[in-house]
């Protein structure tokens, strides 16, 4: 079955070739590898997102960088619908971004949608968004970002400021081109429908602010790009730039054929998770190998499917040349599901009691990001 | 033709049988003699306006006495959309509004929506609308209000406060819903179909700033009813009381058949015209009455429909006498359209000239209204 991808869920199991064909059906451009190359003249290295292919499609990144060797500024922007604790897959264009801003020291904004998923979700008040928006703004900190140069926007508390850059995109957009886009039905609240005026707001901040165009680039998972092709489509109406961006697959979940789901709690890693309950899931997680060690010693399995080497892949090897070992290690059936399960809880365990203490000491230095009217 | 009426415009020649038929459409109560006796209790006398039926309808009007008769309070609101200067058919609600608030010493909220006038009108800029805002703002304070009761809502400056409010209401709001209410059609634009949740925010503001549930009366012209008919259906399913409302009849214009044309500003006096532009735009007005002087002193004029009686009716004219004694004299054809126009223009000009002295008083005040976040 083809996966159903909107901003608001994804549906079915996600395959290599499914991302091949999000790019045509997108109409986005394949982040390739003469694009990194080029990339990689001013930063010197490239992350491991970007080497790995984590990151592999764009809108008009070509042209940030037509700007970086003009000498002109841009800035950096993405965000989070905070419908419950950050999982490790939200880290993931979050830390491609962290890395972004250090190579061209640019400005970030990172927008948390309180009102976004008090719209969608029945059972979520506002109240509880904007806690969500909190809990999940310190995990964004812990990652090393500064106040000085990244500004933290929760919807309902600096909606002055964006409710007339969200209006002049609302006045441009039709209730068709957001049924089309979305999926929309009669039955969908006037909330939704309107949202994504809000979602677009920060791309043209940096430029209400500074009082001339500034390119903006969002680094973001492929399933929110519907919000930003509308914005795209409505920026030069509006007398501003089309907003760049990268998009990153998605970091597969826990669950049966990478499933990862808000009520399945064991389908994904929370930050908040205590990192023994986190070994746990580890080693509970889909592999989708073989049914006997001796099956799989024989036959070997597949890193593209085994979770565990999909995590390492994604998030917690950063040393390639190990990455490529374990890879050609499992497929050759001379290590097993468990071996690599346990190499990543390791990882896991060592990651998140870190990021907990870094996440606990972000709670003082936290107002310092957040814009306020 | 029958009228079609939506808060965005009135077509057509709206007549005494219009009126009724909206009550029963719209499922409205009529303002009956019996309502407005209980009211003359509290009040001792009767507003013009509500004697003449000027005002002629309402919802839960009557659950307003009940409250007030139990000794609780109530507030009062109501609004204006800033699409240009104010004429004089917006005062009738206002002035009512004031008429209720020096009975009832009540906390008044008016809201000025530049968003939705920015939505709906293709050549307005939000700074447009805005500008507006200040401006007719002035023409709500010459009336005699005072800061300390009376509070001014501009949408973009005190969204902070709304936004959570409009989203509350927003949530339970369908597409579906606000489609059959205002006929918004696919090409419609998303900020026209979230906006109505703003206009509801005000009706649940005083309940949210006291802490308690604080019944609210809302004196409009009745094209807004389909707005405040969404906010009565969900405001149970939010926590807070349904909104109660008089509604009132519009002024004429002074175009063919009582048009009223914003952008034929020979057909509407604003507050803000020369006095004397205001005479000849009167004398110039149609009368609809016989088509020489001979014929109307041998059959008589029509009151009904003649707009400078009909001028004196609504607004001009406080004495019930001596409107009485005009229209007769008008039915009986003693006295001529001419003659009527040049009663109403001395009343008009004298009324401008007071009215623009208060105004430009208004501006040092104006900030002393205006709710900020």
């Amino acid at each position: 079955m083809p996966i159903q991808l909107t901003p608001w869920g994804v549906s079915g199991e996600i395959e290599k070739a499914d991302y091949l064909r999000l790019i045509k059906e997108f109409g986005t451009q394949p982040l390739n590898e003469r694009l990194l190359e080029r990339l990689k003249k001013h930063t010197r290295d490239l992350h491991f997102m970007l080497r790995r292919g984590i990151f592999f499609s764009h809108r008009d990144f070509d042209w940030i960088l037509d700007n970086v060797e003009k000498g002109r500024e841009f800035y950096l922007y993405t965000g989070r619908g905070p419908s419950g604790n950050t999982h490790v897959g939200h880290l993931v264009p979050w830390m491609l971004t962290k890395w972004l801003q250090e190579k061209f020291h640019c400005k970030f904004y990172f927008q948390l949608t309180d009102d976004e998923k008090f719209f969608y979700n029945e059972h979520l008040s506002l109240e509880d968004t904007k806690k969500y928006a909190y809990e999940n703004a310190l995990d964004l900190i812990a990652l090393g970002f500064e106040h000085k140069n990244t500004k933290l926007i929760i919807d309902t508390e600096y909606i002055k400021e964006l409710y007339p850059l969200a209006a002049k995109v609302a006045k441009k957009l039709t209730y068709s081109t957001v049924k089309a886009s979305f999926g929309f039905k009669d039955s969908t609240n006037v909330g939704l429908i309107f949202f994504t005026s809000l979602q677009s707001a920060p791309c043209f901040l940096e430029s209400v602010k500074e009082g001339k165009n500034i390119p903006c680039l969002i680094p973001h998972a492929i399933d929110q790009d519907p919000h930003f092709r509308i914005t795209r489509d409505i920026a030069p109406k509006i007398g501003f730039f089309k907003p760049a961006a990268i998009h990153n697959k998605f970091l597969p979940g826990l669950g049966k054929e990478g499933k990862m789901s808000a009520s399945q709690p064991e389908t994904a890693i929370f930050t908040t998770d205590n990192p023994n309950e986190a070994r746990k899931k580890i080693m509970r997680a889909y592999s989708g190998g073989a049914k006997t060690l001796a099956e799989h010693k024989e036959k070997g399995g597949n890193p593209e499917v085994d979770v565990a080497c999909q995590y390492l892949l994604f998030l917690f090897e950063e040393d390639d040349k190990k990455v490529e070992d374990i890879f050609e290690d499992y497929k050759a059936g001379s290590i097993g599901s468990k071996e690599v399960k346990h190499y990543l809880a390791d990882k896991v365990e060592r990651f998140l009691k870190e990021h907990q203490l870094k996440r606990e000491k972000s709670r003082k230095v936290l107002d310092k990001f957040i814009l306020r009217d």
